[in-house]
């Protein structure tokens, strides 16, 4: 997917496999042992391994060992894994507004002023939210023609 | 998945497999046909059938015929699929941060204010940006203990 020339799929070849952001999740929530993280998502043992070792190599996580026998580790995030973040949180706030009727699962607190917050993704500049509608999307810096993606005038 | 007692996995359980998030991409791009997504990402033909159900069924997309032999349909955002265009932005935001080192593919002109922007994650009060270090999340009113899920104090 790398040859698509786009940072979604950048992204995706990274943390786009099935169960990788709920691991992300939980080491946020502060799980960095793969027993925790295993026990508590109930994820297979060898896939478990296969994801951890994926965001190691690319940067995501650091690998350290706190255990001599049996060897164990303790995964923690990078700055560029902390990065996703926000991610995740745009993820959260989409699943909160559509698929939970009962209202948010967990609430997100804004320690910085202290407000009960909905995740918006918007503008660094006039601080609006981003929508299909008031965005224009074109060739940047990085744009390496031809790819595997047609960029239209405008989305 | 769906056991889990979170909006993150709730999400995931829809838009989570492999390909979904460029099939989205591309839609919102507006590619509304199979033909033309199945060629743009070069996706396996069954693949992305499956896909496409499966965001239809989940309420994302809506199916519409418009030619009769052979039968074709187009697929059309609803607004609970447009509303993923935020989450689509943030993992452009941080692939363009993290994996473009000769700059964004693309870039985000926001029209509404004029600027080229960088898509932040930010909280719909105060503005700021969302962090790790900044945000504490705890049960919301959704919450429904026992889960998957062990929700920290603070994370």
């Amino acid at each position: 997917m790398a040859h698509f020339n786009c940072s979604i799929a950048q992204t995706l070849e990274i943390v786009g496999e099935w169960w990788t952001p709920l691991v992300l999740r939980n080491i946020m929530m502060g799980q960095r042992r793969f027993e925790q993280i295993q026990a508590d998502l109930g994820i297979a043992r060898n896939i478990l391994s296969d994801r951890l070792s994926t965001l190691v190599d690319a940067g995501v996580l650091t690998r350290e060992q706190y255990h001599d026998a049996p060897v164990r580790y303790e995964y923690r995030l990078t700055e560029m894994g902390s990065d996703l973040f926000g991610s995740l949180m745009a993820l959260m706030a989409w699943g909160d507004r559509w698929l939970s009727p009962d209202g948010p699962p967990v609430e997100v607190l804004h320690k910085d002023c202290g407000e009960v917050t909905r995740p918006v993704v918007a503008c660094e500049h006039c601080h609006g939210e981003l929508t299909r509608r008031n965005v224009r999307v074109r060739p940047g810096a990085g744009w390496r023609p031809p790819t595997g993606v047609t960029l239209p005038a405008s989305v």
